[in-house]
């Protein structure tokens, strides 16, 4: 038998909750989402003023982070023409998004689940995803 | 120009706390998604223990709802066959729900957004639907 | 070689035109579709109020009457379980509805186009779509 | 609760009716789209002689454009191999478009809607919108 540790609704809440107020602080309003460990999404939340089209991006970002548990920002890097993994983002049912703004949730070394955020520039949704997942 | 009223964030997430209080009331984890004026997500949460095929149901019967200003549970019955809008699920690229749980949010007469309910049977998500759009 | 007679966008605009003003005089405000007859849209409004999910239907109304040459309607009467077209609205990627609001426009007999109307109830897409292909 | 202005029918029509004259000044049959601050289609018109398979990618752009509140073409650049946003064209169940003519319409700094042209070269399709878009 296996046991899964993931993140929970409540934790998901937290997590959303601090890359708000980062995002906040930023003036940046942006759309956030929190996968579970089977890369599930367990909570979304589109600040007032978002981007409607961050809505799909948050959301598989956080995907693509548990997917291959690394940050999107790092895969993206490796899927440019030419790098190893070019083509990646043609997998997964249109799931894969490969530029910065998601990262792995981890707990003692192993991935519990992940964060997407998307409203802002690559720098920005890279900074928020981080405040983020740091708050757990 | 036309003013389109439409749910804020804040508004969409005591949507999801009232209706997540009913669920927990009724002893079934649900997935709760709140929509704007647009037709688009403000803010989606997963119980824990509730379906994971239940995330995609939820998010589409508020976008269902909004779509067409109408509960999916009413649609749903004009959907079946030999009623007037028989085949209506094959529109929208596939985001159409007809069966019951979600529900148009109305303020002063006009529909502001939508709340969409999946996890359990058609009459507990319509329950929850209810309660949700009830909090406002 | 063929000679396809279709209609222009001239006509198509004055058949949107007066399918509106047929809308408004029934209080329902539509969405209207017209296609040429290569089945291709030419034109579409969604007048203030109408339905968003409304906006897909009417265009797949109008492409379904011209696909069949027949009108939405009496093609839905035809794909109800155990009829003989039962199924059809699973070809054509989706583009296939099987209720009223769709009709084909003719000239001298000939189909050149259809028109697509959705936004109300089965009845008043039928009459604001004949209305709009008379007025031809 | 938010209050969101949008274009409404009425403007829609100008907006396009000012596209089309430049299109014609230009020798260029277009399609031309119009979405509201909600991202959803209000009106579309294809010109005689414009490509078939441009319909949809004029309503694309002009969803896009609403989608990041940006035109296609800023986008396009910024979302090219080795750029912030390469893989953007993936989301948003593939009704973005990274190329020029696109355009989000504004007034008093917000964003009301947008253009989506499509029938000629990327410079034609840009021209032709940005007339459109200043024509509010």
């Amino acid at each position: 038998m296996r046991v899964i540790e993931s993140l929970n609704l409540e934790e998901a809440k937290k997590i959303i909750a601090a890359a708000e107020k980062k995002a906040i602080e930023i003036g940046q309003p942006m759309n956030i989402a929190v996968v579970d460990a089977g890369g599930n999404l367990i909570a979304h939340e589109r600040m007032d003023g978002a981007w409607i089209g961050s809505i799909d991006i948050s959301i598989k970002k956080a995907f693509t982070s548990r997917a291959f548990d690394i940050s999107t920002k790092e895969l993206g890097e490796n899927s440019q023409p030419g790098k190893q993994f070019y083509g990646i983002h043609l997998s997964n049912q249109e799931k894969i998004m490969i530029f910065a703004g998601g990262l792995p949730i981890k707990k003692n070394g192993q991935v519990v689940g992940a964060i997407g955020v998307s409203g802002g520039s690559g720098d920005q949704d890279q900074e928020v995803a981080e405040y983020g997942a740091r708050s757990l």
